[in-house]
């Protein structure tokens, strides 16, 4: 039987992640057990988060160092031992890092037949309804609101901004470097991107968010965050969605102002995680289908092809480099 | 005419708040506008955020070097402009720290028909209220979850945890000292109250809240929230009522965890100040006045006498020495 190949987390890290924190090996091919399916990944999700997971238990459980490194992908069945799935269906679920995986039937979840594939993990998948639940049904956002975003360019960001424009907000992100930034007005349409690298964050959110900031979509904790607070308006909203600038060996400090300047002003900061919206992911799926059809919505996607270039992808993730959803094409499309 | 015995705060506060920041004085006697009333002063309101007052502008006006110092109070109309307003008639309003006052008739509340008056200024004034809108319209609390209020002593964390057992569930006090902590579960029902000044905390919150922490109601920030924070449940709410521990030159420093956990954990952080409920005060007068009166809810007042010791009161009051609400009684009842 054929190898499988995987990619193995061999450390745990503790400051920022490196390429010796994984090794590549060829595991055997898996079994599929009772009420379980063979799959065989062809796309493979990278996100922020897969770098919490490694620190300890999440919303989920940990990675640790021996395990085939965690990862939600779409995937063809290969073989099958439940009766709701055939060979050839398509199936999104946590193959983790490698090309073959053995994973139970009830775990995993039909495809939408979407094309391109691609969008079942970017504008379909996990960021687009990370970006709709959070702004939507989490913070609310209003026409003529100001709304700020972090990690702008990034999956989940560069939906949410779009998202707010859509809904008539004026939308301010912030990325990192001059170029990022002039490509997330040109591209995406935001009203103004800060630049977290070069602008000094008050006098920007300042001179961009003139009439402050009503709703905030924090993907990265940190600086960024400290300056929203204080830029907030009355009765303001912050959605919390992640947390980067602490999963890298970031510095472990939080927001000055926590709880001061949330009695003062009335905040609201709520952390949400997609799943908890699983009932309105109809309404998602919908929305955004309908807004990339009528190209409202841009839909960035960032694909590298190979396993084997999953641990540079995700370091590269964590370091700002990718534009849009980043994804690793890891086998063949069985349609194309 | 009567001289105006005022206390004036001479310096803004750094550190810590001292007696030699206020000065006694004997100021004009207030001549009442157009559409203004001259009160005097029976009950004043002692509260921690008039220390946060004294840093700058919050949810309302700084107060500055050489103002009389800012106070809510209970006062009986003694000359009237406004055809709204008698002598005689008792209202509240911010009479600030002296014997009279001139108000706009527009600015004071026509005061609820109520025996004790000191109610007015506890369960059924700005302690009460809070305590009422923050745990039940803010954070939500359900039979069988388990609340933590800090400040557990005080004017609205001994109101809260009442309520809090009220409505079904069990309520964990933290405050300061033995004594106090003994006296919390003694004379308030609490079913548990940890010493922060003794205890560790997050050993202490395992031992008390064995199923974790639903709704933290918090009147201090600093390390009781941050203990909380690690101990708060699944989609826990903190509703943030006050940051005590920062308003007396206490360190600024942000919770660790802000907004990891968050995310984490789904928590919900949410700021209010009493006045954003106004319209649903009447179900609280209710509410407040039948548990008073069918002794389901203590109330506990400290009642300190004579307007000069007023900065005495505000010191020891930051201090932790109250129990229940601390009123400073400036005049006499007029009604008794």
């Amino acid at each position: 039987m054929a190898d499988n190949t995987q990619i193995v987390l061999v450390e745990r890290p503790t400051g920022k992640l490196k390429e010796s924190h994984f090794e590549l090996r060829q595991g055997p091919m898996p079994v599929p057990g009772d009420a379980q399916v063979l799959v065989r990944t062809i796309l493979l999700s990278q996100d922020a988060a897969n770098r919490a997971w490694m620190q300890g238990p999440t919303y989920r459980a940990a990675v640790n160092p021996g395990d085939v490194m965690h990862g939600y992908a779409l995937c063809e069945v290969v073989e099958s031992n439940a009766p709701d799935h055939q060979p050839g269906d398509l199936v999104l679920g946590e193959a983790g890092w490698q090309e073959y995986a053995a994973l139970d039937a009830g775990a995993v979840q039909r495809a939408a037949k979407v094309r391109p594939l691609t969008h079942l993990l970017s504008v379909l998948g996990i960021a687009g309804k990370t970006a709709y639940h959070g702004l939507l049904n989490v913070a609310g956002i209003e026409p003529g609101e100001t709304l700020l975003v972090s990690a702008a360019a990034g999956s989940v960001g560069s939906l949410v901004g779009q998202i707010g424009r859509i809904r008539g907000a004026r939308v301010v992100g912030v990325a990192g470097g001059p170029e990022k930034c002039a490509w997330v007005v040109a591209e995406l349409g935001f009203d103004a991107c800060i630049d977290y690298k070069g602008d000094a964050l008050p006098a920007a959110l300042g001179e961009h968010c003139p009439r402050g900031v009503d709703v905030y979509f924090d993907n990265v904790g940190g600086d960024i965050l400290q300056a929203a607070l204080f830029a907030m308006n009355q009765r303001g909203r912050i959605a919390c969605c992640g947390a980067v600038s602490m999963y890298d060996g970031g510095a472990l400090t939080g927001p000055i102002g926590v709880p001061g300047l949330l009695v003062v002003k009335r905040l609201r900061m709520e952390g949400f995680i997609v799943m908890d919206f699983a009932d309105r992911d109809a309404d998602a799926e919908r929305d955004l289908s309908a807004w990339v059809a009528d190209g409202r919505l841009k839909v960035v996607e960032d694909v590298i092809d190979g396993l084997e270039n999953a641990p540079r992808g995700l370091i590269g993730l964590l370091a700002g480099e990718n534009r849009g959803k980043r994804i690793i094409r890891v086998g063949p499309d069985p349609r194309s």
